[in-house]
């Protein structure tokens, strides 16, 4: 391929807010490669996000999410609906970590051009929500999407992280894996505006579907509205294409959810909450890059990790000496 | 209970080091709370730290980590040696993660004065390793313990951290859960030490292993002198307390590789490395201390989300704004 100008920022970001998907390709890498440009490109794509409505998915691996997606972005195609996924969870088959059956079918929505689905395979996954993935759900959202969905794993701070970038969080649960009672203690059940019980035709579902509500009843805070979480039995798992159940009904509850967050002004405290996670996220990035690189600019990092092997100093003092020199 | 005199931090590290168990409580707390006192204690106690054997367990929920735990500190303690367990996955029996038989089998360990279990419950997973997991590892290092052992969920960040905290790492898989399979594909099995395949009288296991030994092999790509990763088989199963199988043998396997990193001085890499992360989490923690603070203080960050919300600015240019007052 001949090698060809490269476009400037402006028009780069043109063409991701036309849509264009090799912009959208480029403007992800020069993101993921920590690049100046990449902040650059970021500040001036800005003005084009917050539009679309963000949806996170979080629940454990095999509670069924990259089907559920799956269903989802069908029904949203066929409202005409632009759709991106990002999907998180480094065991996705979205991020290429499932079984090749389910990899192929997930892929063939790639061929759709109302689709634009990203894996950020375990970079994406550096502890909790990183910079990077932040910054590519903002390209999503600026690219003119209708509908964002961010899929995690739903181990620790993932799904407390989700919060913050969805505007509508689903916990996505199944009968028998013990989730359920997992989720009531850890708290997790917290965090979701829908809980979806997946797999809802396994044994023993409706009991947990009772005791899900139960607890939802119990827990609720809330005084008169506020927005109710609800529970959703849904069945879609793989091996039942067409024979899905409870998908109609999850898509209008999240419509609902939005519908409400955008008639009680609620929306604008979630996209507070969710600048404020962003510039936390890129303080420390920023921050790390500033000391890291004026360390390793001097060779000091070896001498330090040295002379605390050689009991002279502690790694604490280390950081109070390098701090000081930094911030005074 | 009467109000007394706190410690001084020179007071409290000498019954640390003496093996103080509400000592030890009270200086986790202080490191928990993330106060300069806490600070102050681990520079004291840094001359004490990195004596025993730090042993880490990963893998993900269900494939028996903490079973293996329980039997393998039986077998510590009956060569009369103290053992100390930070269990860093929320699920954990340790952090109260589990059905409550386990728990209380678990926690009957905490009758013994050589024993000491500490969970880090959600604490200490928010986004890989922490500061404060990393501290309290160091606070069970100087309470003059000889093996500590660092319990992680295995998924995403934490088991790569695990590598340099830990200076033996255990990747603990299970036939059928297809743990393997994805262990291999992601390079899972590139960290550990050692792969002990538990559940090893399910169905399949024989051939599980053997691919297992072929990757291994396959996948090695040290020369003679290295370490060469081993797969032990082991059962360890909660229902099979007395019938255990494999244990004497993984005992034996992590003692040999202790020997191995002495024999080889290969453990000065290890403890420089273990420094190198050390520097990384405090630094990290310190800068997001000095920076949030000086927003909180001059109420800035809510004019700052007010402004990029209206449009006014966007979060990389008041990362650089910020960052610029701090770092000139």
């Amino acid at each position: 391929m001949a090698k060809r100008r490269s476009d400037t920022p402006e028009e780069l970001v043109r063409k991701v807010v036309a849509g264009d998907r090799r912009a959208v390709a480029r403007s992800i890498t020069l993101v993921e490669n920590q690049t100046e440009e990449g902040t650059e490109l970021m500040k001036r794509l800005y003005p084009h996000v917050g539009k679309p409505m963000v949806v996170g998915i979080t629940g454990s691996g095999g509670s069924g999410k990259s089907s559920l997606i799956d269903h989802l972005i069908r029904k949203f195609r066929k409202k005409g609906q632009r759709v991106a996924v990002v999907a998180v969870d480094p065991s996705s088959p979205f991020s290429g970590g499932a079984l090749l059956g389910d990899r192929i079918r997930f892929q063939n929505h790639a061929l759709d051009e109302g689709v634009y689905i990203r894996s950020m395979g375990s970079r994406g996954y550096l502890g909790g929500l990183s910079r990077t993935t932040s910054d590519v759900v903002r390209i999503m959202e600026a690219m003119g999407n209708d509908v964002v969905i961010v899929e995690t794993l739903g181990a620790g701070q993932d799904e407390v992280d989700i919060i913050n970038v969805a505007q509508t969080c689903l916990l996505v649960l199944t009968p028998g894996m013990g989730d359920d009672i997992q989720a009531m203690k850890a708290g997790i059940m917290e965090i979701a505006d829908l809980i979806v019980l997946n797999k809802a035709d396994l044994e023993g579902a409706t009991a947990i579907l009772r005791t899900l509500e139960a607890t939802l009843a119990f827990g609720f805070k809330g005084g008169e509205g506020d927005w109710r979480p609800r529970v959703l039995p849904t069945v879609a798992s793989a091996a039942k294409a067409d024979g899905i159940q409870g998908v109609d009904e999850l898509v209008d509850a999240i419509e609902a959810h939005h519908a409400f967050l955008h008639d009680t002004q609620a929306i604008q405290q979630v996209q507070a909450n969710r600048v404020e996670q962003e510039l936390g996220l890129i303080f420390k990035d920023q921050l790390e890059k500033y000391i890291f690189k004026g360390l390793k600019g001097t060779g000091k990092k070896r001498e330090y990790v040295r002379a605390i092997l050689d009991g002279k100093t502690d790694p604490y003092s280390v950081v109070e000496e390098v701090l000081g020199e930094f911030l005074k």
